[in-house]
């Protein structure tokens, strides 16, 4: 056996620390996918398939319902905080501790100590998640082979604090352009001004009252926001052209066409000559109405919250699975130099996934 | 006697020619400034100064009014129109023959034969009028030698179409700045949008009735209008800065100081953090109220325009000169490389101007 093969008979916070210490940054993961090809492999109850550096491993044991546990192995550059380091409080502090190794730990510790899981299990470990979003693993997964993320429930085990986060916003980025005619400013009613034709686009949004539903008991939280704004030629000419960048935070209750039919009338009285939809990625339900959703929230216990930001479950939720993100770390600490992970919160994690699976 | 000196026999449209043909763009006027200066010191009526490439020639007649008669003697680059060419219906082509030295002609005309007129005149040919308003020479002059430019009233020959266009608007750009703080645009009730916070500028500048004051039988037409904005850090911050740059053209009967109150009271409602003075022109009043303007519009005939540009008769109001531009040349042909005059316009504005200092 090569030495790299990851030994899954590790507890919980000893393999995070062989994960951690298993560099693999972006772009580099090929290695540590092997690695972790090798390992599953070795475990008789599951099927394995493997696209580019993106693992996937599934039991067929013909449950009722099938859950998918999905983890990137990708980490940002190291910040010269690497071999990872434990300390007498119980912190393991390195690159990836936090986003998202210790996650990944608990997937693979789930993977070799439940051969015969309550629920089907498909596990998912893909690439190039800290990137940019067309190199995306899960991404490329879903696009060629849709049918190795079929599931009725799946849990994201990026960093939460051992809170379930559930599903997540949308995000729509919109070009408003407004029009008008060149002039020299000092005969300006020769010309027609592109930007203070833009002033009510501006009023609109400084009027707008977000929504704050309440989705499966989470309240949301949206916003429809300028990001950036630019008009001018020169200082002594009356633009023709101004251009309002605007992102629209949806909650998962809309749709991507409902969002963007939503702004499109946000500004319907406004002069703008063009409507440009410059990105668009689609919100996640929670989904904690499923009944596997359901009796994972009464296994891990506490309250739920929101996800604001958008996050790979939406890529789930574009696929019909209702997800949430639930992992060990504090999320506030990912990509930092100080990136740590308390290890008594990996064993939590992975003992209230167990318990929810063999009950 | 060198090559180079002018002949103040030929006529006007001779000397337009020759002048023309003398290439003189700017920062290469010192040998065409020479030439002028050679000229006129063969004149025994005239006292003639220099300061660099300007040259101020005066008489010293005892009369009881001085008018000025200026004109810069550079061009813009030379745009494959020269040498100059006259054709069979009197139209005059090259660089320069609009802009301005079928005005400088005039001058030189006027220099060469009125030794006995009935004000006291001062001719001021400078340099470096096309370029920035910091190398302009009458602005060196007015600067160095204020009292050359003494006068009751000024003749600005700058290409007006034979017809007196008075005074000029003053020009003031300000920044309007407004604050935010940043935030995720997917957790925007954290921050605060300092580009919604721009939107009223933009309502009070697209509701705004500029004046149209009549001076001096003028209708001058004053503009204030965004000729740029900027705002946004990345699209998924909400952005903590948004800047609009305004330009306000004003009318002559308002004082630099009047018009930057009247900005600031604009926009005194609006949530702006920082107010700054970018830039400010003067604006010159037209003058014609003045005995010696008033005998000039008789002489000359014709109604006189306002001119809403800012041009150098700016600098002689801000001395207390006023001042308005009467040239030969069609203006619209400024710049241009089909760049004209009708050679019949040098004669007559010759004559006007003769005819009223000698009356």
């Amino acid at each position: 056996m090569p030495d790299t093969v990851l030994d899954l008979t590790l507890d919980g916070p000893a393999l995070t620390a062989a994960l951690v210490d298993f560099r693999s940054v972006s772009g580099e993961e090929k290695p540590l996918a092997d690695a972790i090809e090798q390992a599953l492999r070795a475990l008789p109850h599951l099927t394995v398939d493997r696209h580019g550096n993106n693992i996937v491993a599934r039991t067929f044991l013909g449950r009722r319902e099938r859950v998918v546990l999905a983890g990137h192995i990708d980490t940002v550059p190291i910040a010269d905080n690497l071999p990872s380091r434990l300390d007498e409080n119980g912190i393991l502090w390195g690159c990836g501790t936090s986003d998202m190794k210790s996650g990944v730990a608990v997937q693979l510790r789930i993977a070799a100590t439940v051969p015969e899981p309550n629920r089907d299990l498909t596990f998912v470990f893909y690439d190039n998640e800290e990137v940019a979003a067309d190199l995306n693993g899960l991404g490329h997964v879903a696009t060629a082979h849709p049918d190795w993320l079929e599931g009725d429930f799946a849990i994201l085990l990026e960093p939460s604090d051992a809170q379930v986060e559930g599903g997540c916003q949308g995000t729509l980025r919109v070009l408003l352009r407004t029009a008008g005619e060149r002039a020299h400013s000092a005969r300006s009613w020769m010309g027609s001004n592109a930007i203070h034709a833009a002033g009510p686009i501006l009023a609109r949004l400084a009027a707008y009252e977000p929504r704050r539903p309440v989705i499966d008991g989470l309240e949301y939280h949206e916003g429809l926001n300028a990001v950036r704004i630019e008009g001018g030629v020169a200082n002594n000419v009356i633009p023709d052209a101004c251009t309002v960048v605007v992102n629209y935070r949806y909650a998962p209750d809309l749709s991507p066409a409902e969002a963007e039919a939503h702004v499109r009338e946000v500004f319907a009285d406004c002069p703008i000559t063009e409507f440009v939809v410059d990105d668009h990625s689609n919100a996640a339900m929670p989904g904690l109405s499923h009944p596997a959703a359901a009796a994972f929230m009464e296994a891990v216990g506490g309250t739920a919250k929101p996800k604001f930001g958008w996050t790979d479950v939406a890529r789930f939720s574009a696929l019909g699975v209702p997800a949430v993100n639930y992992g060990p770390a504090d999320p506030l600490f990912a990509h930092k130099r100080d990136e740590h992970v308390a290890i008594e919160k990996i064993v939590h994690c992975e003992n209230r996934l167990r318990d929810w699976l063999t009950a």
